[in-house]
């Protein structure tokens, strides 16, 4: 966020110079305030809510014209949020979040520093109605179901957010902005928007670029007036939460053509530069999901995030996030794992399990093979740790759509793979993946390391920008309008593409060069 | 508002051209509905409130897309209302008030023929608490004061404004507008702004300037999203109403320099012409609202509004209203009499009852001395009609006031009132009045009474002309910015004017060559 502490705010903190009324200067009250405000904004037009009118006198009076006054700022209009007295010291703040379908990542922002001051993530707690969207959508449709869906998450963020202002002694009041980035149904699911025709064709989501609503529109427990801007959607398979990786990786501004991946259950790509920006999205399936593998978990303290297997001897090296014995397995990795399986021979082109190189890590449960990859007594829950035949094959049908999702909007644009000089993964399973074992596995095109940039939770990021930002605010409408979007067209060239590309790493090895075998 | 049918509306209908969505033109529904707007609406922000997003997508599709939309304009953004079906062919409609301390008159306006259809008026029920404006103030700080202020003024609203729409057979969600004239204290009292500081040195209201608030915010049963447009005020004793009064007579436009006077409780005067606009105030007592003197009345069927007295035969020609057998006397009835009264010797320069001439006429009543007008047999209430000393008084305070406040502005101005060619008469009162009765008491100057043009309820004009005309909703504004508001020092010097203008029609009898006794 470093750019953007010197870029406008709008959302912004003014104090203006405002001289108790006389005979001789006997302007209203609310006029006074906006007279005072205009030596500050010029040519703007500023708006007082008519709810906000009432408190003004009161206000002004008690603190004998001298205060601090909160406005947002949208199309070129200044709204007032709120007014403080001058001696109040205890800052402002603002919200982002980071709306998954999974996780949601709730940031508390020092609006007057520009800088985060603590965040907290939770699985977003829709999970129990539904754990794909598709449920959920579905759930919208019954009597008070959409309302349901839109209250436990409105109330679980709101639990947090009192959760990080009484950690740090902070007046929820003096949490004057939001922004939330999450894809189309959770952010129509958010405000209560109902998702019905998100799923059906022609698949055409309430809305898409929505102004800045009030927070108690929202039921949000922060200033009642604070903007809540929603991050604008593209369309029903395209939303916010990509919108904000976009600007998070500033590839709209740059001269180079870069790519940004965004792998989730569906795989997410836009590739572009300054000049022009194309999206595509496709079912990517959930194996690279916490919770969707025998032992996957979302990457956190415990969580095994990178795998080697010694070529000669079979033995794993496991490493888990803080040092902590392992508890389960993230999307990283798994890729990781099974990269390592690959290499060492453990599992064939196909990802089957190779019964002579696995010895006695091999087993069957219920029929289906699974192959140890922690023992029992070096588990952190005391149970071990497996990965069975469905999880690999799990992971393959995901890495072949994202690899020929590649393939297609690459061809689509008529510029080689091997031409782009950086890709961006966006995600927080970007944040932890090892490209040398997606390139390993044929997931991404196997193009030297150093291109690939882990960029970490774009979606936050991109939020806490156009938190701060004026220029950020504006840019993702910008970016928004700029991005074609590429429809899949699942045909007999995509369903070729698609098969070819399901085997360790691709069934044309020429693609790959510097995946070696090891055995 | 002729002249009004020509310009452009800031609440309109439109019909936008919307085609279904498809998987080749897949925008989201409100956002398809805003790009279908645009293509009527170039180069202006289009704002969907977030209450109304939600049930768009409904809307549009039991319609299959094809409505009429209802947006206004405010500040170079246009605010959809509401969207009803395409074949909806009941019209649209708006209500203009001229809120009055005492009448209350609310007129129905058809928005697409740009004429006026019905109107109600009543007395305003603010009366029952307290019959001046001071006493409703106080009023207003009581507990739940202001609250049922405002709550019995926008109930007898609701009403009329039900009864308008049953007698015309109209559905209360196609009035998508509203516009509403009144003083400063009335203004705020509808819409619950606390006027506690208006009375008070100072003088401040709380805002002077209000953009236009939704009904729903009011508690006005209208279509819950129309915008209700308050008039702006001056200052603390300069309203709304007379920027109505300005805008109707439409002095602001023209060249030459002209007066406006609206006579009530305060004796309220503007002069200017297009560069300049100088505004001045002061307290002129009841005398001519009706209620007031001993018969006193509102214009209406069977109230005096003329009355000659022969000065041979001392007879007495009264005029009532329709025709109807006389019930009481208006303000304009009232100088009409006393003019009369004083032509013929029946009161003197003081304004006194000469018991000669009177005769019979004359009597008294617990020690004051009434003229019997109407003797009970011709009375429309069996009751004799009289107009008693202290009557006459008042009406002498009246008019006294009104002079001076002419003769101050003129003074400071420097334009003598002779060169002045017009002087437009507002309000009801000015509707019936005669200009050669009150130049005869010397309530106005000694001009060719061709000089004297009476414009009705520029009050009402003024609201119907802004709810039909976005030239005129800026033109509210614009006059308003250019008042300059003239303090009434009340110094000896003004006590003096005030002293010699209390008198048949003044100390000075070469001010008013025209004025001669009879006898």
């Amino acid at each position: 966020m470093e750019k953007i502490s010197e870029s406008k705010p709008w959302i912004k903190i003014f104090s203006p110079d405002l001289s108790p009324p006389s005979l001789g200067n006997n302007t209203a009250d609310a006029d006074r305030l906006i007279k005072g405000l205009k030596k500050e904004i010029q040519n703007e037009y500023i708006k007082i809510d008519f709810s906000l009118v009432r408190s003004i006198p009161h206000v002004l009076r008690k603190n004998n014209y001298s205060v601090n006054v909160i406005l947002f700022e949208d199309q070129n209009v200044w709204h007032l949020i709120d007014i403080f007295p001058s001696e109040y010291k205890k800052g402002f703040f603002g919200i982002a979040v980071d709306l998954g379908s999974s996780m949601v990542v709730v940031r508390l922002i020092d609006l007057v520093g520009k800088k985060s001051i603590d965040e907290i993530s939770f699985h977003n707690p829709q999970i129990k109605i539904g754990p794909d969207i598709l449920t959920r959508i579905h759930f919208a449709a019954q009597k008070g179901g959409l309302e349901k869906l839109q209250q436990i998450v409105v109330e679980k963020l709101n639990s947090t957010i009192d959760q990080l202002a009484k950690k740090h002694v902070i007046d929820t009041r003096s949490i004057v902005g939001m922004t939330v980035a999450g894809n189309t149904t959770m952010t129509h699911l958010f405000m209560g928007l109902d998702p019905y025709n998100i799923c059906r064709e022609p698949y055409i989501p309430v809305i898409n670029k929505l102004a800045p609503v009030k927070s108690k529109e929202l039921g949000i427990s922060i200033n009642s007036e604070a903007p809540v801007l929603l991050f604008p959607n593209v369309g029903s398979y395209f939303g916010g939460d990509l919108i904000a990786g976009i600007l998070a990786s500033g590839m709209m501004n740059q001269r180079e053509t870069t790519f940004l991946v965004d792998v989730g259950t569906n795989a997410e790509v836009v590739i572009g530069n300054q000049d022009w920006l194309m999206a595509c999205a496709g079912a990517a399936g959930p194996a690279l999901e916490g919770g969707v593998a025998t032992m996957g978990m979302i990457a956190g303290p415990g969580v095994i995030s990178s795998v080697e297997i010694n070529p000669h001897t079979s033995e794993f090296k496991i490493t888990a996030i803080g040092g902590y014995p392992p508890i389960g397995i993230c999307g990283s990795g798994l890729i990781d794992i099974v990269a390592q399986l690959f290499l060492s021979g453990m599992i064939d082109i196909r990802g089957r399990y190779v019964k002579d190189k696995c010895g006695t890590r091999l087993m069957e449960i219920d029929g289906i093979k699974h192959l140890t990859v922690v023992p029992s007594k070096d588990s952190g829950t005391d149970q071990a740790l497996t990965l069975s035949q469905p999880d690999i094959t799990g992971l393959m049908r995901s890495k072949a759509a994202m690899y020929t999702i590649l393939t297609t909007i690459s061809n689509t644009v008529n510029i080689p793979m091997k031409e782009i000089s950086r890709f961006y993964i966006a995600g927080t399973f970007g944040s932890y993946i090892n490209p040398r074992s997606a390139i390993t596995i044929g997931m991404i095109p196997d193009l030297p390391v150093e291109t690939y940039v882990s960029l970490g939770n774009t979606s936050l990021e991109g939020a806490s920008m156009t938190l701060l930002s004026a220029q950020a605010k504006d840019e993702i409408f910008h970016i928004r309008d700029m991005i074609t979007y590429l429809e899949l067209n699942v045909n007999q060239e995509f369903m070729n593409l698609f098969s070819a590309a399901k085997f360790l790493p691709h069934t044309d090895i020429s693609l790959f060069p510097s995946v070696k075998v090891w055995s």
